[in-house]
């Protein structure tokens, strides 16, 4: 597909790409709010006039560099070792993620997102797609998409609470390790004798 | 503790209530565009000015509703046999729901959520805190809070998953049947062994 993109439509998406990286690394060091659209635009090595060209404005560029994240959480997916099982191979999918969580501004920017319901629903929308189109390919045959849907639906929500839970004050425990306590609960409580086994 | 309300807050309460189911009704019946606040207000047998007394406008009441459906998939849960294992539990809580969606307008209320993310949050966030604490009362000793609220998010994000794939058009099947499809898949593919266990 990218032999057929003319050189400008290749330009176009690799100064994109950039400015994206650029904004998000911004974003997680020194936070949405206190980033500007020129800092980013520095920081991608264009103009703030060039920047215009690609994005109307800072929350255009954040709402591209989430999805951009979802991606990155899909191809890790991909890379996963095939005879991985998909509940584990979807935990490890998501350390591109975990390993910024240490970033200044990674807490800020997770509570941005609650308050920004819309932001949140279309960033999860993306990377729906993205990971379940991922995981579709390693599900034994006979799963559908659908079933593939669910699962990354899941996932990320055993995301979603584990980041509610890393935000509480007072949680000293990484996101990393709250992710694996989501998506463990899921895995033994909804095995058919999670109720009548004993701890 | 209700004994410790007033004759006026028990009213208010009672009133409140009816406002909300009449308003459920309307909505799932002709629609939530085509209601109006007098056709709301008449049902519950009060009058408009009445009616702005306990809801600023139709969608503090259309939320309320909402969070209303949320204490009664609790209240399902908890009503579900002590021995049945957690996440059967959960499914069949669902059910009051689904009884539901063959009213006239089920699949456009379902859209509307989609068009609405802080609408959708804000019943989530309702659903997610009313059916997990249900939920924590029957998991095994040692199950956090977390892990509650891990599975309650999972099985929501199933529902979703469902509801999605419900409102697509040419998919005959009814939500119902595409829940236990989803829970089902979150269950199977979330077992150590999936990957590696033929079809």
């Amino acid at each position: 597909m990218t032999a057929d993109l003319t050189l400008r439509e290749r330009t176009r998406r690799a100064v994109r790409a950039e400015i994206v990286d650029a904004a998000m690394d911004l974003f997680l060091s020194r936070g949405f709010e206190a980033t500007t659209v020129e800092e980013i635009a520095g920081a991608a090595g264009i103009s703030r006039r060039s920047y215009f060209r690609y994005f109307l404005n800072k929350d255009e560029a954040l709402a591209e560099a989430l999805a951009a994240t979802g991606r990155t959480i899909a191809q890790a997916l991909t890379e996963r070792p095939r005879e991985e099982p998909p509940w584990d191979a979807l935990r490890r999918a998501f350390d591109p993620l975990i390993e910024r969580t240490g970033e200044p501004n990674a807490a800020a920017l997770a509570r941005l997102m609650l308050e920004r319901p819309s932001l949140q629903q279309g960033k999860d929308t993306a990377w729906l797609a993205e990971i379940a189109s991922a995981l579709e390919q390693r599900l034994p045959a006979g799963a559908s998409s659908l079933d593939a849907r669910a699962l990354t639906a899941s996932a990320i929500a055993c995301l979603h609470a584990a980041q509610e839970q890393w935000l509480e004050p007072g949680d000293g425990r990484d996101l990393g390790t709250l992710l694996t306590t989501t998506m463990s609960a899921v895995r033994r409580f909804t095995a058919t004798t999670a109720a009548t086994t004993p701890d």
